[in-house]
C-alpha cells in the first residue's frame, strides 16, 4: 500500500519525516476526531471523575469543539452500518481503547482517506492491523504508563482470590452455607509459592517489586533480562527458556503484548508443561491463550484456577467458554480503566492531541507506529 | 473461683509456679483430650495436608495414642447435648479453632473439673471465657505466629477486591452479561490512597509491610508505638487518636483481638467518624463491630464496602445481615486457615501437648494465661 499520508516514498519519508510531520499538520487545521468507548448509562452520572465512557467522552468534548474541531464519540463500533463506519472515510483521528476496542483492521484503514492518527487511550494496540497502519503512514500511539499500576494491582489481587480460593467462600456467604473446609481444603498462603511472570516489561515488573514482601520465588521470562541492579533489587530470577520456567510455577502470570508471536502462546501444549494445579493470571490479552485450551485444563483440574479480564473477542459473547469453566475468577476488561487510570489516560491523549495539532513530536515511549516504523515489541 | 488446678492461692502458686507446674504434670500420666474443628466431610480425602478439619485431627491421632493418651474429635459443640459438652466432665485438654469455635464459657469451666489446658489452633482465645479460666488455673495458649502471614496476605486481597470493585466484575463474566460501566465507574487504584490499620501487632506490621509497595498512605493506631526503626522500614504514621485517624482512611483494617475495650467499637458513632464511602477490611473478629451498624452504613453507602472473614456469632446464622448487604465481600472464616496455615498450627499444637506431657514450658509468646495472669493484650 502507499503512503498515501506520508504523499511519497518510505525513503523521502524517512529522510525528511520530522519537517514533513510538521508540514502535515499545520496548525490551525479543523480536524474529525472520533472516540470509541463503552458506554457509561445509568453510571454516567454517578462520578464526576468517570470520564472513560462516551458520555465523559475524556472530557475533552470542550476543548476540542473550542478549536473548531468535530468530536464524534459512539460505542457504536461493529459492522458496516455502525456510527464508527459511519465515519471512518473522513476521520482524521480515531481515539479508541482496549476495553472497547475499536477494530482497524486492513479495510477499515483502505477506506479512511483522511486517517493521520490512531491513539489507544491506555496500553495495548492489537486491535489496530499495525502492519496496515504502518503501510498507510498512519501513526498509532498508546498513553504508555498510563494504567500499568492499575494492571499490576489487579493482577496481584487476581493472585490472591485464586491461591486463597476466596469465590467458595463468597458464595457460601451469600448463600447462607458455613463450610469452612469447602474452602480451605485448597486454600494456600502465597507466601513460599513460586510466581513466574511471562514478559517482565513495565507491568510485569510493577507486579513484581509488589510480590517482593511477599516472601515468594519470583521468576521472570522476558526477550531482554533486565539490568543486575533492577534485578537484584526486584528479587527476580530470569528464566531465558519459558518451556524450563512454566514447570517450575504454582502461579504464571501472562504479562506480554499481543503480537504474531504470542498469539495463542498458550495452547494445549504449553499448558501441558505447566505443573498441575498451577494457577493462571492472564490481564494481557485473551487472544495469547487458546481458549478452548484453557477451558478443557480448567475442567480437568490441570490449571485449578484462572483468572484475568481479557478475552477474545470483546465484549465476550454470551456463551464464551471462559464464562463457565470451573475455577475460573473472570471479569470484563477493567482493570486498566479505574477511574485513576482513566485521568491519566485521559490527560495523555490530551496531550498528544494537542501536540498533534502543533506538529509536535509525542513521547517517545507512546509511539507504537511511527513513520512506517513498527515499535520493537510488535515486529 | 478457687484455683483449682493450682491447688493453692495464687500467690503460693505464683511463688511455686515453675516447680508447681511440673508436679502437676507427671510424665506418663494419662490425658483425655478433646479436638473441636470443622468437619472436612467430602473435601477430607481430597488433601492429604488438610489436618486442620475433624478428619485430620491435626495429624496428632498416632501419636496420641501411641502414648496412651485418649483423643477425641467432634466438630459437635453446641448445646447440652453435645459431644463436647458430654467430654468436658473429664477433658484435660480441649483444642479449639477460631474458624469453629469451642465457646469455653465460665459454665463449661465450672464443669471441667480435670481440664488443665486450653489450646487454640491458631490465633485468638476469645472463644474462651478468660478471666473464668484464669481464676480455675487452667493454662490457655495459642499458637502465635502461626497463621500471621496467612491473615495478612488475605487483608490485601480484601482490600483489593473492594477498591477495584471486583465482585460486579465477575458476577457479569458469569451472568453471560458485559458492561465496563458497571465495574468502572466505582473502581479505584490502591496507589495513593489512605490505608489505616486499627492495631498493627504481628498481622498488621506484616499487611503494612506488604502495602508498602503499593505507594499508599499508612497509617496506623495502636496501644503502643513502634520503635522508630521498625516505623521507617514500614513506612507507616503512629495515629495516636483513633477518632482523627479513621476520617482520614480510604480504607481501614481491623487488626485488634477482640477484648472488652474492642467489643463493639465499630458502633453507629465510630463508622460516622470514617469518611463517606470508607472501604472497611475485618478479619479480626466480627463481634468488635456492631453487626447492624455495619449493615445500615453498607446500605445507605457511607461504607462503600465491606469485606471480612469473621462473624459473630459463628458459623454465622442463615439469617446474618452481613450475608445480605450491598457492596460486602464476605466469606465463613477461613483466612488463618490455608494448608499451610493448618501445617503450622498443627505442629504447634503437638510441641505445646508434648511440652505439657512432660512439664515443660510453652515459647513465652504463646500464652493467653499463665498462672492465673492474663496476657497484656487481654487485661
Amino acid at each position: 500500500m502507499a503512503m498515501r499520508r506520508a504523499a511519497g516514498s518510505s525513503a523521502i519519508r524517512s529522510l525528511f519525516s520530522s519537517t514533513f510531520s510538521r508540514n502535515l499538520h499545520v496548525s490551525g487545521e479543523k480536524k474529525k476526531i472520533v472516540g470509541v468507548f463503552y458506554k457509561g448509562n445509568e453510571y454516567a452520572k454517578l462520578n464526576p471523575d468517570f470520564v472513560g465512557c462516551v458520555e465523559g467522552a475524556l472530557g475533552i468534548r470542550q476543548w476540542l469543539e473550542s478549536q473548531g474541531h468535530q468530536y464524534i464519540v459512539t460505542d457504536d463500533k461493529e459492522g458496516p452500518d455502525s456510527e464508527l463506519e459511519r465515519n471512518i472515510p473522513d476521520a482524521h483521528v480515531i481515539i479508541s481503547t482496549p476495553f472497547h476496542p475499536a477494530y482497524v483492521t486492513a479495510e477499515r484503514i483502505k477506506k479512511a482517506k483522511n486517517l493521520e492518527l490512531l491513539l489507544t487511550a491506555g496500553i495495548g494496540s492489537d486491535h489496530i492491523d499495525l502492519k496496515a497502519a504502518a503501510a498507510a503512514g498512519i501513526t498509532v500511539a498508546e498513553v504508555t504508563g498510563s494504567n500499568v499500576v492499575s494492571v499490576a494491582e489487579d493482577e496481584l489481587m487476581r493472585i490472591l482470590i485464586l491461591i486463597r480460593n476466596f469465590l467458595p467462600g463468597y458464595h457460601q456467604a451469600v448463600n447462607g452455607e458455613w463450610n469452612v473446609a469447602g474452602i480451605a481444603h485448597r486454600a494456600y498462603d502465597l507466601e513460599g509459592k513460586t510466581v513466574g511472570t511471562v514478559g517482565a516489561g513495565r507491568i510485569g515488573k510493577l507486579l513484581l517489586q509488589r510480590l517482593k514482601p511477599f516472601n515468594c520465588n519470583l521468576l521472570y521470562f522476558d526477550r531482554i533480562r533486565m539490568d543486575p541492579g533492577l534485578e537484584k533489587e526486584i528479587g527476580a530470577k530470569f528464566e531465558e527458556d519459558l518451556d524450563a520456567m512454566l514447570p517450575k510455577c504454582d502461579v504464571i502470570v501472562i504479562n506480554t503484548p499481543l503480537t504474531e508471536q504470542t498469539r495463542g502462546l498458550f495452547d494445549k501444549d504449553k499448558i501441558s508443561k505447566c505443573k498441575k494445579g498451577v494457577l493462571i493470571v492472564n490481564n494481557a490479552r485473551g487472544a495469547i491463550m487458546d481458549t478452548q485450551a484453557v477451558a478443557d485444563a480448567c475442567s480437568n483440574g490441570h490449571v485449578a484456577g484462572y483468572s484475568g479480564d481479557v478475552w477474545f473477542p470483546q465484549p465476550a459473547p454470551k456463551d464464551h467458554p471462559w464464562r463457565y469453566m470451573p475455577n475460573h475468577a473472570m471479569t470484563p476488561h477493567v482493570s486498566g480503566t479505574t477511574i485513576d487510570a482513566q485521568l491519566r489516560y485521559a490527560a495523555g491523549v490530551k496531550d498528544m492531541l494537542d501536540r498533534h495539532f502543533k506538529g509536535e513530536d509525542f513521547p517517545e515511549q507512546n509511539y507504537i507506529v511511527k513513520e512506517g516504523q513498527l515499535a520493537s515489541q510488535y515486529r
